[in-house]
């Protein structure tokens, strides 16, 4: 049996392209004791996979060239020798981006199909829903009343953000880069949304946010984080979660106005979710309810194929999809 | 009756010189109901001084030209039609770099000379010892056990961050920019002490904090904060004081590594030492009882002359001065 991998097969200088990745055909691998094998059926296409291609800058290992792209999947056992799991068992896991995975167990979570569609469990239900639930209820401690603004608002993480958000009584603004997008926010329950790339995020904050921002939950870093502490309410607080303006290029640039974090009395923080791996089947069902009841919804845009994942991650970062962005393999 | 005032006589671009300010001779102020009036003693040479002299860009209005330099000074009231103050009173609040001060008390601190003398309530009986006490006890929590790295350390905020921290239990690393600087920093307590000049921040800390720091104490800014974003150890705090090394640029170096503190799981806070003004009489008690001990231990460099004041401001950045530089009137 073979099987078919997407390998890094050049080390990204900059913006990740399609072909610093290539089609790959192996052996498929051998089951031993205390192993799974998963057959993939979603990968799930995020702003960290981008980082995790870098050598040596991360907080797990860089992928190595030659080395399936390491991405979250979501798939079935179809073989088990570990106690605990069994044929025909969703799982989700860092499987990576190939048909066929072996996995020791470790990281992976068991999904219960009553939560919801297997594609679900990688995106609100899965590590972009865990992030924007823990990001925003334990790092940023919503208080009703508050102004919450997200950037990045219109992959899976900040819509979740904003709607969990208005459910604990915030009031919500994104941003995001096209006139499409925003309407889709405001849709899905945002009080505002402005569109980054034609009106400065400073001047949509003073706008919409004349008050000042209490929580700001930053997905991209750069200018906007910075327009951002420009617009801090007092005792505020910035969760950062991701750069995604910056995971292609060499070096961060830094917020120059971290001084204002000071002078708002606030705090600057940050989300890894792993962190709360005990918690998530809680929050996993809390969100489950929510979506069963309307209260949060989602997007998915699924492409066909294991060999068009090179170029979903490609638009991932052009920003040319929404929502949450998955290959079925 | 005269006023001799430092003026501020041009707005400064970048480094701060001696002839942005001039001296200048005005009326002494006339006394109205309600305020009092203060002869100054000791101007207090401070890193916020250069920030204030920018236009709109801090938490207090900026420093207007042909307007007496703002800055902390102490005296004793001269004469006086307000409550709570008696001619011969010690006093110390924002009077500036002049002879004589009108106030309206707000914001004026009386010092008690059982504490210690005049000029010690500018500097460790004064704003820069409330910022050391508060930011570190209550903004970086110490524990015993951590280590406390301090940069900027050789001015009285950093030196008595540092003997505070000891007393806590902390292993204390601080930074200066001499190899001077560094032995007095070791004489008054410290564990250890490196010259930024002659080895790298970055590998200073991996050298001396192998383990990593639980708390940094910023003072400087830029390239140290960055050097010491890449050595946190998990849990971190980093307490923002001043950008020492910014304040004389027009725009800041933001720290580029700023998401290690999502990797250290750790927070990014600030202080702003007014906000801290009720407690200050009990700080100020228990800094007064520790100097007496012997457990906490000052320096200071004492100008003579108001004339001298633009010198000594232009000095405190070329890091020519270390512990507190004061400007006897």
């Amino acid at each position: 049996m073979q099987n078919q991998q997407i390998v890094l097969s050049g080390r990204p200088n900059g913006m990740v392209k399609a072909n610093d990745m290539a089609l790959h055909s192996a052996p498929a691998p051998e089951l031993h004791e205390g192993q799974l094998l998963v057959k993939n059926h979603f990968l799930s296409v995020d702003p960290a996979i981008r980082y995790w291609l870098n050598a040596g800058m991360t907080y797990i290992r860089g992928v190595d060239i030659g080395e399936p792209v390491r991405c979250f999947a979501a798939g079935e056992v179809v073989a088990s020798r570990a106690d605990g799991f069994f044929v025909g068992q969703w799982v989700t896991g860092l499987f990576g981006a190939q048909e066929y995975a072996i996995s020791d167990g470790s990281g992976v979570v068991r999904c219960d199909p009553a939560d919801g569609s297997l594609s679900l469990h990688l995106g609100v239900l899965g590590m972009p829903g865990m992030t924007a639930y823990f990001g925003l209820l334990d790092k940023g401690q919503p208080q009703a009343g508050e102004v919450v603004f997200v950037s990045g608002a219109a992959g899976v993480v900040g819509t979740t953000v904003g709607q969990i958000a208005r459910l604990k009584g915030c009031r919500v603004i994104g941003s995001a880069g096209s006139d499409e997008k925003c309407r889709y926010l405001v849709e899905a329950g945002f009080d505002a949304a402005f569109n980054y790339k034609t009106e400065g995020t400073d001047a949509a904050l003073k706008r919409l946010a004349p008050g000042g921002v209490h929580i700001y939950f930053d997905n991209v870093g750069g200018d906007t984080l910075d327009a951002a502490l420009l617009n801090l309410a007092r005792g505020a607080r910035v969760v950062i979660c991701g750069a995604l303006s910056q995971y292609n290029e060499s070096a961060y640039a830094g917020p120059k106005n971290y001084m204002k974090i000071l002078t708002a009395r606030g705090i600057l923080t940050g989300l890894i979710v792993f962190d709360y791996a005990l918690q998530w089947p809680t929050a996993v069902r809390e969100l489950a309810g929510w979506l069963r009841e309307g209260k949060v919804s989602t997007r998915e845009v699924i492409e066909p194929g294991l060999k068009h994942f090179p170029d979903a991650l490609v638009r991932l970062y052009q920003g040319g999809a929404f929502g949450k962005l998955l290959v079925a393999v």
